[in-house]
């Protein structure tokens, strides 16, 4: 049993879909989730960047004595999940492996498209964990560099969206998959205008309840799972998270930049999700920049 | 006379459009430019944010020794102007006040329209700057975020960016302008279009040129002139820019992320445009994140 937090990063808000799913699958355990929202978006980035923010995210997390690290950002896991998983002394899971299998196991026909940040295509890191799986399968990319900036804009339908999806999807269509990995947080938000694209015949993969079952089973097996009891609910002065300085929160939020936009729009993010963003710090990263 | 180097930054690529306007203008002058194009885009953060990165451009540049700071960014000029100009020992000249005093020059009308990222119009500069050249002057302002990520996509033209300029420009319509200020630097890609959804009597303002007469002019007021003559192209290797390590190139180019990707769009955003950049060094900013 271990009562430290789970540490959670993302460029910028999207991750936050991870968090709700593991909070929703794991209700004794608190959280601590970072946006470097002052850098976002990671997508553009090349990886040698990618990584040195992946980096500094995950010594910020554990400068907060986390016992797991979530690399909730398919940039961020594509590109810089195995440097993390050789420095890091705590597990870490990200979000590539959990959202393979997932497409994996749901694939009927073995052609499975896959799309997100030019980063994250460039990487070849889906295809990877992919064929890792299931060496058979095919596999399909499509980079959406303006899908994030649109979701982030609020445009989720609509005509233009609708264009927009067309030509990034076309030539998914014309490969004839029947799965479709969401592969960048931010595209459960245009989930609606994907699927009325590629019709009812795809199925789509969102990673973060997957990765949430693979932060489920990797806690366990590392003895590492909180016990859920009353005790959690009035911590005891002594224990590690009160020590840290803890007001008692769940769930606790920092992002590099402006925490009032960050509040307003993750609060919009989360709606529903059965998670409270009320108040988030500013982080100062430890930068190499 | 001085034969430092301009410094010239933006948050990534657009401000060469600005940097090719100084050379073309003033070709006796060798310049230094930077591109945070680890950070980009400024656009969506917040003014403090804007503001630290602006001062670590800043101090990049001034490590450089250079003798002027344009701040070839609209984001960055209407954030952080102020600031840089108290506490730099060097002329800074921003984007604003002469896309200001050029769209005032081209109204008839009196009614202006300014575009710009959502940080630039929250500023509230350009309406600032406007009033103050002629407080009769009324302006209309819309922020267009996805405009930076379509041009960056390439698709400066075509049914999707025009049906998004026509939702970003309605309101302007409405407002019967006669002057648009293109308020960011990487807007000048979308101009046929803008123009298009615009119609033949609006004026379009791009304020690159209007910035590099403000740079010849500041420069002359200063007595910071290079003096055009031959030992300008055999520089002696006593004066500052050789003992600062000055490879004899007119224009150098500095970057925060890869300089192979903004070499690769760099020069398609120069070309024709007589400054050649085949070259560009990784940049490390003294970070205060």
């Amino acid at each position: 049993m271990n009562r430290n937090r789970i540490g959670i990063f993302d460029s910028g808000l999207g991750g936050l879909t991870v968090l709700s799913e593991v909070a929703r699958l794991l209700s004794a355990e608190r959280t601590i989730y970072l946006g470097d929202t002052a850098r976002v978006p990671y997508g553009i980035k090349s990886s040698d960047t990618v990584i040195r923010y992946a980096l500094e995210d995950a010594a910020f997390l554990q400068s907060h004595k986390v016992k797991l690290i979530v690399i909730a950002c398919n940039t961020a896991s594509a590109n810089a999940e195995e440097v993390l998983k050789k420095v890091l002394d705590v597990p870490v899971v990200g979000v590539i492996e959990p959202g393979a299998r997932a497409a994996v196991a749901a694939t009927r026909t073995g052609r499975i498209g896959i799309i997100g940040t030019t980063a994250t295509i460039r990487s070849g890191a889906y295809t990877r964990a992919i064929t890792e799986v299931n060496p058979e399968a095919k596999t399909f990319t499509s980079a959406c560099p303006l899908f994030v900036p649109l979701a982030e804009e609020g445009w989720s339908t609509g005509e233009i969206t609708e264009k927009i999806a067309e030509k990034y999807l076309e030539s998914l269509q014309e490969a004839d998959i029947d799965t479709l990995v969401l592969g960048c947080t931010h595209y459960p938000l245009l989930k609606e205008t994907i699927a009325s694209v590629m019709g009812p015949d795809v199925t789509l993969i969102d990673s973060a309840t997957a990765t949430a079952n693979e932060v489920a089973r990797v806690l366990k097996e590392e003895g590492l799972e909180n016990i859920p009891d009353n005790s959690n609910d009035t911590p005891d002065t002594n224990d590690a998270a009160s020590s840290n300085g803890d007001n008692g929160d769940t769930h606790e939020f920092h992002v590099t930049d402006s925490p009032e936009s960050f509040v307003t729009v993750g609060a919009r993010f989360l709606s529903g999700r059965g998670v409270h963003l009320h108040r988030a710090s500013l982080a100062h990263l430890e930068s190499k920049a």
